[in-house]
């Protein structure tokens, strides 16, 4: 009885091991991909006088508040360069919810939608719901995730309708630089192919790396649909508030989706959004300087266990994706239960992102230094050197 | 470069006819279908107190709070006869997000899915963004909007997999009885045909009619998914939070929409809909004496232009849809757009419905009772008899 669509869904191995891991005593937890603090005292203090203003009852309009609304496209010109308007935004249930919106605007069944392979997991299961067909495209692991053109251009196919990728990107750490996402937009615009973007981790770069928004190119915003999210900004899991923006003719079709999905996002949350982009943005910094710290951590630790893992360093983002270099160990999945019955550290198996993603584990590092060291201690003693 | 599935979808005839209202001055609302207060207090304190104490922060379970879950299984027992355990129920963006997400696990292109016309015009676009064709069941206008089971059985073919409908109904105030959804049932598990209801208005019912479930129905748990919603009972619409209960089989399954398409329900929200169902539930009462009282004026006022409307006295929901009994103007777009744009009424046209929707209009109640006699002064004048 249930639809072919979703039968061929397989449950997501991140809620598996989440599953497994309430079994384990005390798991070192390298598999949250959430912030490590909660959210700033100024945003809960924005929506408590919201509600306590009686403004948090009733609908928002299905876009989203305008004073929200003005707030994001000052935000978008000043971080993304991207130049919007009020009526080009949508604000949403997390980026997620846009993600979604995004991908059912645009792809009807068979067409195909390119990503990256490793992509975040959830992306594929988006594609697969709209009854599109995910096609992967190469990235160079050893060159740090590299999104290969060449790959990209031969990926194409008349029924190619979308890109979709997230940059910073879950789970590699990798960022694609400004050349590359060019060449993109080049390639798009040339075959009329829309881009969906997920920025979630964009103020999350290391080691000089840029954030690069390619809405900001001339002319693409009309071939985008960028999605961006307060989640991780400013540590706001549990509040489900993103947002989206896209050319004139397109809202309106985004909207068409958005309203059956959700009619509009959380009111409550649109003010606390609004608190976080009026006032103090030094959480971002503070965040941003705790995540560089943990992934040097996870590095140096990591470079203690080379028998075990070989890594890329992450440019981005609070994930990472190491190779198992133990033979006979190359099965994630077994591997990362294995890791987590056993020795008590709990990670993701690389095989939910995608065909390239087999032989890999995603850690994450939005987690305390002990909770990284910990689970280091117990890996090296679990397999010793 | 957009969907066919969203091309095809017109734009929200309800949303165009806001647009409107907001370039006429001062228009009596008959168009609005949301609570007529805000949030009760004691609702909007355990909000504040869950942010106080740093509960808002960070995901819930996808599938929803656990002390949620255990209160909303205690009210389904109470108030809907509905035995569930708290694995079967999955906390949503309101009812719609779990609409979309049961349309969307259950129908594959070209599945055929049973509808009631009139329906409310969201669920008809929840069909075809799931690439299903909706099928409408006739109802019999002059016995209050009652389903008519031989046409209900007529309409199935080997491509029926659902039946979705609300009652009370949105946009006739129809209740459909215990008897026709025994019927509905049997009928429903000889085919495996799932049922999908909204329940969003099951407190507001009129005259000795019963709200009845059908998932209280012996074996229908596990052949239907149950939506309901804070946003009615409680007037939470800007929380948007509501939930879904299924079969055991069935919950992960909506599991792998609900998770792309919000990752799990706004956790401050969760929170407000647990001070809902713990605290007093004498609000709900006191909204069903309004909306009662507020039915029986809309009813006396219609009285007085039998030269304009006829109607079906609803018998619960706020809304309620009668004819348009004045020759030459029974296009309903063309004459709500006059309504509004020259008699100052905001009203929606029937034809955002379903196919028998045409020739009427849907006026909703959920209004201060000055605002309706507003709205019947002016037509009154605009009509005289």
């Amino acid at each position: 009885m249930v639809s072919k669509r979703v039968s061929d869904i397989e449950t997501s191995v991140i809620h598996e091991m989440s599953r497994l891991a309430g079994m384990v005593d005390d798991p070192a937890m390298l598999s949250w991909a959430k912030p490590t603090t909660g959210t700033p005292g100024h945003i809960d203090e924005g929506a408590i006088e919201a509600i306590q203003k009686g403004l948090t009852s009733g609908y928002s309009t299905s876009q989203g508040l305008p004073v929200l609304r003005e707030a994001i496209v000052e935000k978008l010109k000043r971080d993304n360069n991207i130049e919007a308007d009020v009526s080009e935004i949508i604000v949403t249930v997390g980026a997620i919810e846009g993600l979604s919106a995004a991908v059912m605007a645009l792809v009807d069944p068979g067409d195909e939608v390119l990503t990256p392979s490793p992509n975040y997991s959830t992306h594929i299961q988006q594609i697969q719901l709209a009854n599109g067909v995910p096609v992967f495209v190469r990235t160079v692991e050893e060159e740090n995730f590299r999104l290969d053109i060449d790959s990209f251009k031969q990926a194409i196919t008349p029924r190619t309708k979308a890109f979709l990728f997230c940059s910073p990107c879950n789970p590699t750490g990798a960022v694609f630089d400004e050349d590359t996402l060019r060449a993109v937009a080049d390639i798009c615009m040339d075959h009329d192919i829309t881009v969906i973007t997920d920025e979630s981790y964009e103020y999350f770069v290391f080691d000089g790396n840029r954030h690069f928004s390619i809405a900001s190119i001339p002319g693409m915003k009309e071939h985008s649909v960028s999605t961006f999210t307060f989640t991780k900004t400013y540590a706001m899991t549990g509040w489900r508030i993103g947002y989206m923006v896209a050319g004139k003719e397109m809202v309106p079709q985004l909207q068409k989706v958005h309203i059956p999905f959700a009619i509009c996002a959380p009111v409550v949350s649109q003010y606390a959004a609004l608190a976080a982009l009026k006032g103090s943005q030094d959480c971002i910094a503070e965040f941003g300087e705790h995540y560089l710290k943990a992934r040097n951590l996870v590095c140096e630790r990591l470079d203690r266990v080379p028998h075990v893992f070989s890594y890329q360093r992450p440019q981005g983002s609070y994930c990472m994706f190491p190779k198992i270099e133990i033979e006979g160990e190359k099965d994630s999945l077994a591997f990362s239960k294995k890791l987590l019955l056993e020795g008590r550290v709990s990670t993701t198996p690389g095989v939910a992102f995608g065909p390239s993603g087999e032989g890999h584990l995603r850690l994450t590092f939005c987690c305390p230094e002990e909770t990284i060291n910990k689970a280091f201690d117990r890996i090296e003693e679990f397999y010793p050197g």
